[in-house]
């Protein structure tokens, strides 16, 4: 059994995004201290009194800044597997490298549902014009390419429904090593959100409904009207999950939701080993949000709450959004969170707003 | 009609305590920078990117830091008005520099209330012998004798019930020009916490009971007992108050009950021009903290909701109560916030939590 860590000690996070900004600002409630190590400044910057520039990839500056610290996390999944086993030799990084290995490849990820008997869309791995024929026969016509690695919201993927049009996505995608997915019919999305601690233990928190424009996340809302015994099955998949990773933080893991008459009624979408865009609306609507199970869990401190108090629709403030700041301030029953980027680029993550109201 | 400062604009606080690393961390969320000017390093050091260490009296350095921030305000109430007038030469101070003359000293604030035709009790000055016959008289021999300047917590104050240990009270705060105050028989102590916006719109939040141990807040409590009528002269007090001063941010104002037959129900003891103690309930029964409502005062922006959504008991952790955070962060419903203060010593405040429940 290992000691939680005391209050004064430091979280070092991988990535200066809006992530480790709410990350470090949970961690401080609890009288924990942050370090943020980045490819280059970002929000989180402004929320410690540590940070250090360096590249990923640069393994000897990772050791030092590991060294420095008392345990460290990441805020995106695409640290390179090098920097996750350097960081490891000087201080625990939760969640594992495991959880980083699975999850940076959407074939390595999917394959890996597969083997754990988990719902996933049919797929197939597309490296060159010799897998075209298979991956239709294995997913069908209508199916979306994706590049194995480095896609997020949207990016890298090209949609197709007719099996010739396989080789212009190939094309579109730079002819990257791919994955085809299957289309799947499904009449919504929610996630999992789910914290494993240093002890196993899992707590849930209540499942959103998660709606998308142009492949970003654009509201969550909570309750969803996801079934309770969907819920309970959502719940077993992401405890699954969390369970074959030994993981440690909050995992999410979206999901389709097929309909009530379907054999399989919830599809594994695709999981994240951090804290999720999803799960924002934690921050207002529960006593402990997302971000400061995460932190317990990798201090291996006992979780908290994961209850809401409220109901609450998280949307988010996508680019030119975030130039209604000032109305928005003045919305009764919304709280708003703005990241502190300066410019607000098209497709940018600038904020979000939870509206929230009495539990219905 | 002064714009709000926009998201990316920093907020300069002087002091660096847990004040202060709250206003930072609830600047943090509206996406605004925090500065910090204090004497000591001190725990909100860790929570900005910089903090700048110096002497109040140095004005020179007072002026520099005002100069590279977008505001100014302050988390105690003894900012010699000197460093005040010095920041407002090259930024706005909010509150107002009147805000700290009239709260650093006990006979000034209850000269100011009087004047306003509010509720005190009797009070007279005591800086040497000769005014103690005349204060016993005004006062009465039940009473507490106060140092004009610099007492909080109980500091600086010694009980006397007989007019005789008059004499020995005034040795035992050594002297120095107090203020005596005749003893009155209360039922109970609220706070009123107001908030008041650049155009001067006014927001209350729900009153707290509270409870002190050894001179040093313990428990607020809300809702609290305080029948609504009396709820609403409170409040009419804060408001009053508040306008006096021409007031920009959070205003707490402690008052005593005393009892639904007194000809005047409620006596105010002292005021803070600043966040207070007994507003932090506010974190985790609210949408928008007292910490975040000052913050959009003193930057213009439109006041944020100040209802609650929960029902809460706030503990303060002072010494070493912060020893029991691995229990405190396992009981479920409570919120535990923690200083990042090194040393617990006696007396000094460590942390406290908010003890939630479903509002009754």
């Amino acid at each position: 059994m290992t000691m939680p860590l005391p209050p004064g000690s430091t979280i070092g996070i991988l990535g200066g995004g809006q992530l480790g900004r709410m990350l470090a600002l949970a961690a401080a409630r609890l009288g924990l201290k942050s370090a943020i190590y980045s490819d280059v400044p970002g929000p989180a910057f402004d929320v410690v009194a540590r940070s250090v520039t360096g590249a990923y990839e640069d393994t000897g500056a990772i050791s030092a800044f590991a060294r420095s610290v008392d345990v460290v996390t990441y805020e995106f999944e695409n640290v390179p597997l090098a920097a996750a086993a350097a960081a490891e030799n000087e201080a625990p990084v939760r969640p594992g490298a495991k959880a980083l290995a699975v999850s940076q490849d959407r074939f390595d990820e999917k394959s890996f549902l597969r083997a754990l008997s988990l719902p996933v869309a049919p797929f197939a791995l597309v490296e060159s014009e010799a897998h075209f024929a298979g991956a239709i026969a294995a997913c069908g016509e209508r199916a979306i390419l994706k590049t194995r690695r480095l896609g997020y919201d949207g990016k890298g993927q090209a949609r197709i429904s007719k099996a010739t049009e396989l080789a212009g996505a190939f094309d579109a995608i730079k002819r990257a090593p791919s994955v085809l997915e299957g289309f799947i019919n499904f009449e919504y999305e929610v996630s999992v959100l789910v914290v494993r601690g240093l002890n196993g233990e899992k707590r849930f928190y209540d499942c959103p409904l998660n709606t998308h424009k142009s492949g970003i996340l654009d509201t969550s809302t909570v309750p969803s009207p996801l079934p309770p015994h969907h819920v309970a099955r959502a719940r077993e998949i992401g405890a699954t999950i969390a369970d074959a990773l030994g993981y440690v933080g909050l995992l999410a893991v979206e999901m389709f939701y097929m309909g009530e008459g379907s054999t399989e009624p919830l599809v594994v979408n695709e999981m994240a080993p951090r804290v999720h865009n999803s799960g924002h609306w934690t921050m207002d609507a529960c006593l402990c949000s997302q971000f400061e199970n995460h932190v317990r869990a990798v201090a291996g401190w006992p979780l908290g709450p994961t209850e809401r108090h409220s109901d609450v629709v998280m949307t988010n403030l996508i680019g030119d959004d975030v130039h209604a700041w000032r109305e928005l301030s003045a919305e009764h029953g919304t709280a708003l969170h703005l990241y502190g980027k300066a410019e607000a680029r098209p497709g940018r993550k600038m904020g979000h707003v939870n509206r929230i109201r009495a539990r219905g």
